[in-house]
Formats: C-alpha cells, sequence, structure tokens
C-alpha cells in the first residue's frame, strides 16, 4: 500500500530492484489493465474466467485449442504463446500441471522470459516442487520481473465459485498488487513468506488432507463393519475429535453427505492422479529436508497403488471404494 | 424400592424383559437416588464428583485406597467391592482400564453380578473390545440387569468440566434413564445403537484422531523445515481442507495454541500409552471383521514405538517431538 | 529319546503325569499303530497320504465328504467324528483352518476330548493363536492326553513332496513320538519350547515370508521400470544382500523362475487368504505383547486390501501383479 | 573382449565416438598405468588401496586430507584436485557420498571434465539418482570420454575383503575395461545395461535389503517377546521361506552370529544415515516412474526417524535396538 505514495524523484536514486517495485506500483494502481493467463484447464478456466468477470481484460494461451476457445466466447483474447501473452501483459497468472510445464512456460523458447516486461508481476499457481518456484524467481529477477508462487486449495468447484485459497510466496512489497487479482478468484488469499512457501503450505496441506480423507475412509468402513450407521457415526466424529474436513465436509461415503463425490459414483473434484502427484512433491520435500512422514509417505503409496487399480480419475475420496470389499463374490473377478 | 410403584394388573401381561424396562423406567423417576461408581481413576475420579456435584448419593470403590479417600472427601460412601457396591445402588457406572478389569468387576468372585439387583441399569464407560461389552451384557440380562457400553471422549480435562462426549449402546429403552445421568458428566450424549456399537463409535473416532494427530505433526513438522512460521501455517491448515482438531484444537507444536499439552510439555491430557491401547483395540476390531486400515495400522505401530522409547507417559501429542530431530547432535547420543 | 529306555517298574512310582509319559513311550515303541487324522483339506490330505505312505493305518475324518472319500481310496479308514477317531488310534494330527476350528474339533460337543484316551499324543498342525493351542493343551492335560502345537512351513507342493518344515511346541519328552510321525510328512522337524512356541515360530516364519514377499514384488516392480531385465535384476538380487526366499526360490515376476505359481497365473501355492489370516495372527500376539511391528502390520494391511480385490484365491506372490500397472487403462491416467 | 583384436588402421574410419572406443581399447591393453581415484573414505580407501595391491600405480585426490595421507602411505600418489587426476590418468574411479558431490567432482570449476583427456574411461561408484549418472554420461561423452555408473553393494567389510559385488551400467563395448578394474575390488561384476543401470540395480537392492533387514528385526523381537531363543529362532528362518540375508548373514540381534554389527555394539558396518540415504533414493526414482513402493516407503521413514533419534551413525542393523523396550524405564508406562 505504502508503494502507492512513493514519488518517482525519490526512486531514482534507489537500485534497479527498487525501480521495479515502482513499475510494479504503477501496475497495480493502473487497475483493469489486461491480465495475462496461461494454462486454461479445470482449473485455469475458470480461474481466467472469474477475471473477466471482475472486468479485467484477460490476454491467454493454452496448448489445448479447445480451451483456447472457451475462454475467446466468454471475451478473452487468444495469443500463440507465453511470450507472445507476455509480450502484452504486465501482470500474468499461470496455471500448469507440474514443473516441467512451467519451466517450459518461463523458460522455453516461446517461454514468458523471452518477452517479458521488466516489473511484470508473474504469479504462479501451479502446484509445482518449491525448489523450481525459486529457480523461476531468480530466472525472473534477471529479466526485471517479479516472480511469486500461489499456489490454491479448493478444487474445481471452489474454483468456479470464486472459492479458491491461495497461499502466496514472494517479496512482500508484492503482496498487494497479488492480492488485488487473485481475490477475483478465491475468497482465502495468505502471504506465507518468501518464495516458495506457497508451495510449502500447499503441499502441507494436501498431504494433511489425503491423510485425513484416507483416514475417514477407513474409519467409516471399519464402524460400519462393526455395526454402525454411516450418518450417525459421520455425526459422533464430526463433534468429537475425530473431526476432520474429509469428514464434516467432503464425506466419502454414499449418502452421507450431498453435494460431494461420494454422491455423484466419484465423478469430478480433485482426481486421484492429482492427489498423487501432490503427495509425491510433499515426499520429495520431506526426503530432501530428512522430515519422517510416515503417514504421509503411505497416503502417497495408497493413492500411487489406486492409479494403478483404475481409480486415476475418480475423486480421491473413492479410496473409501477402493478399501470396501467388492460387491461381487466369491469368485472372485482377476484384476 | 421400585416394585413398591409397579401395578401389578398391567405388568403380569408383559413378558419378562419388559418386566425389567418398568424396573428401569420407575428407577429413572426416582431421580437423585445413589448411584455407583466402580473404577475412580484419572477420568472415573472427576466423573464421579460431578454426579456428587449434580446432587446424587455416590456409592463408589476402587482398588486404590487414596482414589477412595479423595471421592470419600467429596462426599462419596466407600464400600469394599463392586459386590457391596451393587447391593446398594441399582444404577451403576463403571471406569476401568481395560477389558480383563471389566470381566472381573462384572463377573468376578466379588463381582457387581455377585449381589446385583433385578432392573439395575449397569453403565460401563471403558473403553474396552466390543465382544467384551456383549458378552457382559448377555451375563446381566441373565441377572435381570441391564448392561449398555458408553465409552468417553475427551480426555481427563473434559472430565472435569463435564465436558465428556459419551456414545451409548444398549437397548434404545434405557436410553433415557443413562442420558439422565451421563448429563452430569458430558455435554454430549449420543444413541448409537445396539450394545456394543458405542464402543465401535468410540473406537473408530480415537483411530481418526490418532491419525490426525500423528498427520498434524508431520506436516507441520515439514512446513517448519520447508521454512514456515508454525502459527501462520496451522491458520492456514484450519481455513483450508486440511482442517481438523488435532490443527485446530489441539495442535501439537508448542506456541502455536495456549492451553493444550504441546505448551505444557506435553504434560497430562491423554497418554500415548492410552492411545496405543484404544489404537490396538481397533486393529484387532478390524482384523476380526476383516477391514483394511493401513493407517489406522500403522499409527498404532508409531505409538508403539513411541511407549517403548521413553514418550509412554507423555500426552499423544508429543509425537510431534518424537518425529523431531534431536537437538543436540551431532554426536548423537546412544538410547 | 530317552523315553525308549524307560523301564515301565520306574514308572509306576511316578505322578499321574508320568503315567501318562509312560503310555505316550509305549505307544511310540508300538510303531505303525493307527494314527488319527483329522481335517483333510490343501495340506491334510497329502499329509495323510504321506503317512499312509509310510506304513501307518490311518483313521481319519473330516467335515467334506469329497475329501473323505479321496482318502478311504488311498487307504485310510473314515469315520464319522473327531470323538471316534480318538476313540481308536492313541496318535492324532489335526490340520485345521482356524482356532474356532480347533476349539470344536478338540473341545466340541463331538471333539476328540470326549473320548480320548489316556496317554494319547495330540499333535496340531494347525496355525492357530499360541493362546488357543495352550488352552487346548490344559484341556487335553485334564484328560490325561498329551497337547502338542506343530504347525508346518512350506505350503501345498512341500506337503505332497514331503518336504514341510514342522515347528513344534510342547514338553521336551514328547518330542521324540512326534518326531517319528512328523518326518513322514517333512524334512524339517524343529523342537521349539514349551507348547505354543511351536506357533510362535511359525507366526513369525510366515511375517517375515510377508514382508519379504512385498518386498520381492516392489522391487522386482521398480527395477523393472528403471530399465533392468526381471531375471537379471533376481540375479543380482540373489548373489547380493538384498537375497531372500522370495526372491530366489519363489519369485513373484513371471517368466523368471519355472516351477511357481507366477509362472501359472498365481493359481495354487498359498492364497492371499491364508497370509492374510496368519497375518492377523501376528498381529494379534505382537498387540498383546507391545511389541511393534510396522512392516509387519502394513504386510497385513496390503494383503487385507488384495483380498477384498479380487486376489483372495491367488497365490500370495500375486502382490506383484496386484501392484503392476494395470494393461487395461479405461480412461487413461492424467500426468 | 573383440575390443583386443581392432587393428588401429581399420578405426580411423570410424567416426568420433568409434575413435574413442579405440583409445579405449589402448587403454584396457596397456594394463598397469595409474588408475585415477576420488573419493578416498570409508569405501573408497580399501578400494583404492585393493588397486594399489593388485599393482596398480594410483593417483588419488580427496578433500580431507587425513584420508589423502593414509593412501600416500600406501603408496598412491596424492593430487590437488579431480581435474589434475584427469590430466594423469585415463581411468577414474569416483567413491563419493551423494549427487551434489558426483555433479561438483565432474562438472565443477575443478571437475574431472575440465581436464579429462579423450578417451578416458570414468567410473563412478558412488550411489546416486540414476538421472544424474545420466547427465554426467552426456557430459563427459561430450569431453570425449565414457562415463560408467558401478555402484557397489556389500559394505566396508566387502571393501577391504576385496568382496564387493559392482552392478555397473554403461555401453556395453566398455564393460570389458571397466571389469578387468573393479574385478581388484571385487568378488562379483556384473553387467546391467545402459548407464543408470547400475544405480538401479543398487538401488533396489539396498531397498530390499532394508526391508529384509526391518522385517528380521521385528520379527526377532516379536518371537522373542513370544518366548523363543532367538538363536533358535534364527535357525527355523535361515532353514523356512522366512529367509533371506539379513537373518542368515547379518542378524541384528546381539549374541545370535558372530562377526556381524549387532555383536559389537552397532559399530562399523553401514551406517543408518546411509541406508537412509539410499532409500530416499528409491523413493525418489519410485516417484518418478509412478511405482508403488508401500514397504519401501515405510522402511525409509523408520531409517529417517531413526537418524532423528540418536541411530544416526550406528549400524542400519540397529532398527532391532530401536523397536526393543528402553531397558530403563524411568516412568512405568501403565497398562
Amino acid at each position: 500500500m505504502a508503494a502507492l505514495f512513493r514519488g518517482s524523484r525519490n526512486l531514482l536514486q534507489r537500485c534497479n530492484k527498487h525501480v521495479d517495485l515502482v513499475l510494479v506500483s504503477s501496475r497495480s494502481m493502473a487497475s483493469k489493465t489486461p491480465v495475462g493467463f496461461i494454462g486454461l484447464g479445470n482449473m485455469g478456466s475458470p480461474m481466467a474466467k472469474n477475471l473477466l468477470k471482475h472486468g479485467y481484460p484477460v490476454i491467454a494461451t493454452d496448448v489445448f485449442p479447445e480451451s483456447c476457445k472457451e475462454l475467446q466466447d466468454e471475451g478473452a483474447q487468444i495469443l500463440d504463446s507465453p511470450a507472445e501473452v507476455a509480450d502484452k501483459a504486465d501482470r500474468i497468472i499461470t496455471m500448469l500441471p507440474s514443473s516441467p510445464n512451467v519451466i517450459e512456460v518461463y523458460t522455453g523458447p516461446n517461454g514468458i522470459l523471452k518477452k517479458v516486461k521488466k516489473g511484470t508481476l508473474l504469479i504462479d499457481s501451479s502446484t509445482i516442487d518449491p525448489s523450481v518456484s525459486k529457480e523461476m524467481a531468480l530466472a525472473a529477477e534477471k529479466m526485471g520481473a517479479v516472480f511469486m508462487d500461489a499456489p490454491v486449495s479448493g478444487g474445481v468447484g471452489a474454483a468456479s465459485l470464486a472459492n479458491l485459497t491461495f497461499m502466496v510466496g514472494g517479496v512482500e512489497e508484492e503482496y498487494t498488487a497479488a492480492h488485488e487479482l487473485l481475490t477475483c478468484m478465491g475468497a482465502n488469499v495468505v502471504y506465507c513468506g518468501q518464495v516458495g512457501t506457497g508451495q510449502a503450505a500447499k503441499i502441507c496441506n494436501n498431504m494433511l488432507l489425503a491423510i485425513g480423507m484416507i483416514g475417514t475412509a477407513e474409519t467409516m468402513n471399519l464402524g460400519i463393519r462393526l455395526g454402525l450407521d454411516p450418518k450417525l457415526l459421520a455425526q459422533i466424529l464430526n463433534m468429537s475429535s475425530g473431526r476432520c474436513w474429509s469428514s464434516d465436509s467432503y464425506n466419502p461415503v454414499p449418502g452421507v453427505m450431498e453435494g460431494v463425490p461420494s454422491g455423484n459414483n466419484y465423478q469430478g473434484g480433485f482426481g486421484t492422479t492429482l492427489m498423487a502427484k501432490d503427495l509425491g512433491l510433499a515426499q520429495h520435500t520431506a526426503t530432501n529436508t530428512k522430515t519422517p512422514v510416515p503417514l504421509g509417505s503411505l497416503a502417497h503409496q495408497i493413492y500411487r497403488v489406486m492409479c494403478a487399480r483404475g481409480y486415476a480419475n475418480k475423486d480421491f475420496s473413492s479410496v473409501f471404494q477402493f478399501l470396501r470389499e467388492q460387491e461381487e463374490e466369491p469368485e472372485k473377478k482377476g484384476d
């Protein structure tokens, strides 16, 4: 906020870094200028639409033409590559599947940094290895741009409803400018610390989420086997110390709650493959920091097995189905 | 006593079971008659005191004289054995460490069932194997008494504050009478189903609690290693899908919350040994019902290892400390 | 061995227990007298046949008429119940699926102990909870009989080839007599200690076997994914510190070895359900002795999940197939 | 072998790669020329000494002067940096702790590739990520040198006794030249495939070893708790399907075997920290190839916890001690 009050005369005495900040500040004061958006998948598409709804012109690109077309119909301008987007927008959001995609989109031959303008604010909402975020931040800084990691929590539903939680890492002075954009797409925007801590917070959240979901599935299954009514058991857990988001907001047992994937044959939601990917990241960072994560590690393995056994595209709450006895017995169908 | 109020004409048309129910109903209508209480340990003692506070005369016994003395000072009448208590009270609550204790107190040579009066309501709040609860219920029924399992959740703090959650199993008609007594000691009383389902609900809750606590400890530890401030991380988890009771009401990281054992060197609370015991029960019931519980199983093993490594009497949230790197390095002290 | 030299005159001065020993000794000296055999399943049938091959008359019974018929064709005499067998034979071997079966066959209404003769040697080769073995030993002793636990290792193939390993627990003086019979059916007979230690040894062996098999399956799968030829990898493991029975004698990867279930679509062998059962026993004894068994616990859970997912009747080495990517991926997993 | 018969005249017509091969062949024919050795730690030092024993002049370097001095006393020539070694030897063996060390020693400012001569054979016996081996191979190829990965199995004892197992990956034509050197230091030298497969084989072996060791520790501990004599139990396992290297060649229970670390307070051998490192590599490659490794994953976590709890420098068989009840229990655990 203080940036708004910086007189340009003072800034001329500051070093390059601060010149960038000034440019960023002026960027944030020039509201509703075009925002670049790269990555228009399940998450990126509704996020970009929410920017449009808030009156921001959006300049976008994606490797899949159908995704581009859809955004174009909503009013976005479509360009051919990240570099071209960088040429036209001084605030860019990226939403990509994994580290290699981020590296390519930022530093590849047609990448953002090929044409990025000084002072551009780059917000990467992908969920990737924090060390890659730090690499991108260094590369961006060399080009005079500012990079922040801002991965999200909430899933496709929350993306549509602009209900996401953003966990932001980067230089604190940039947070205001980022906040302005992110609040169009999310209900919670949290500053976590230096670059990479947004990823750290996201990875930690998802590891605990996975543990809670598998734990809830095991517990509900056991309770049902012991004669408890599932709805009653869920109520008891939710008023007791067993309470967690998976049991009270996303229960994996069909019929216990409405409006969640378990009531829709585990369609939609947050796929098992994506959860396995996030848990792989968590395991990776844990190994690199010598942190013991026994349950997180096992949760990763469970989702990994599920990917190999037909659950790859089901919502991650389908672990309940995975652990349950198969309906058809006794001549077990081979697998 | 209650017999004085029974119209014999009506009763002759009912079957034996309903005769018991009438006896029980009249029991519940004669409020503030003495309540028996067997087992005056960390939990039983504050529970019995809360009954006294509500104006119920308490007739109690325990194998440890000091526990008895303490209750006596509060106004309870102390007798020498469960049988003697059964002789004097037609509502009895038991709060014992494990299945063998329960079997002894109910069916042993000086046990409750040696002198229990017809129509007595027996409420066992111990946490034991549901199949033992069912055995006791059958044995009680032979003596014309009614047995309900009503294990608790909440720990020593909640016991003192009458904030416990009771999970009750048994014949539904008895629930009202049980409810009357239990609400003196708890804030939540839930009817779960037939005998044994109270234990089932308790065991399920504690398995999910253990999974959530270890998961929270791993997650907080990982986040701290990745550069996140613990308080901030806890806030983020608690507003996101990682949220659970262990992170928002009993955080295991010193300094994140007040009034929890992590801020008091893990003293008090709910001991690791007790959690290991509950998880052993969960594992046992899971094996018997062929239910896969991978995370619950591993949680059991982790607490089991902790018991062997000096954490037996610390609060179960000390798992955070267990997973953390030891302060003194590099010549690691042997163990 | 010493038993062979005991003069009967001396023994008359001994107490009841020693009289039993005399009777046992005389039993063992009267070779080729009928041997009772109860339980003619996948294991019991070939075991009984091996006794016949060694010239022992066999008096048998089983709940399934087809199993009885098969043995009858081989020359065994079939009776109607365990009690009747006990009436006719003073050495009896039992081979039953689980603890409840053993309790029924020994102590049930038509059980062995209803008609057992003083001095009878009872050898139970079932794999059950050691505490049940101890119960049966006590019950047998009351009837003047001697009970030993002698569970086996080796599977159906070894049963046919009389290649089993017997792990025997019971009073040491009986070992000779047991040894005589067991060597007809096995290549290794080992005295483990008091009653129950045979079960302990068996349970321990199978827990380590399960861990080794799953470990081998994971390792082979990983190596193949990293570009190693399976046969070469197995050779390397088998000459290195990774070597174990599962990798060098029962490799779970099709094509690596001949004559093992992995080369026969995992048919035959030692079923997943049976392994899950043994691991449940291991877990049970571990919990009762407060022993941490993290890998054993997880191995139990893995086989438990496999039972629920179509692998119940496949050989336990099918865990390799379970962990592998499914050939047919209807919906391609993303990422 | 064929290399021995290549006339240099023919080779001049071949492309650059084949010129390198000629240089390599001539290298291998000029036996006993100096061999470079970089990394003189617990493993590298005895390995280099074995080369000296076989009559190879050794030109070595290490960051620790004491290690250099020790080798110098044995007859090696010590130089100041990897680059200088590369300048003097056309066969170089490296034995370093981890990927960053390898990257530094090969590609750093004073690294091998700064001065490496065309046709040099580079054998890296470090245990690192296979993808780093592949990177080094590419970098070496650019300089006209040939890189092979040849990690070892066997530990410090085997290193001294020249009993190591080498698992070699790289172009097959180079295998002969590598074999010549490696047989001075090991009893088994195995060609695994392309570059990186040596690492793959090593990582797989150590993952299975860790699983076997923890499994053996759990099993021995359980058996002892169930009343079995440890030596007897080990014998039974070793004649049965539970048999593995950890139980029959490196038993973790003190008193069961001689000449292993368990009999020497777990000193020496193969440290827990190193095992944790190798398991981290295994997990990393498993995640990258989407391979489920539940037991391997948990083994990694167990050793990670042990590192944090005082076992970092003990032999990895100390897991038995870690799982055992502590002798001294300050506050007796209840129950």
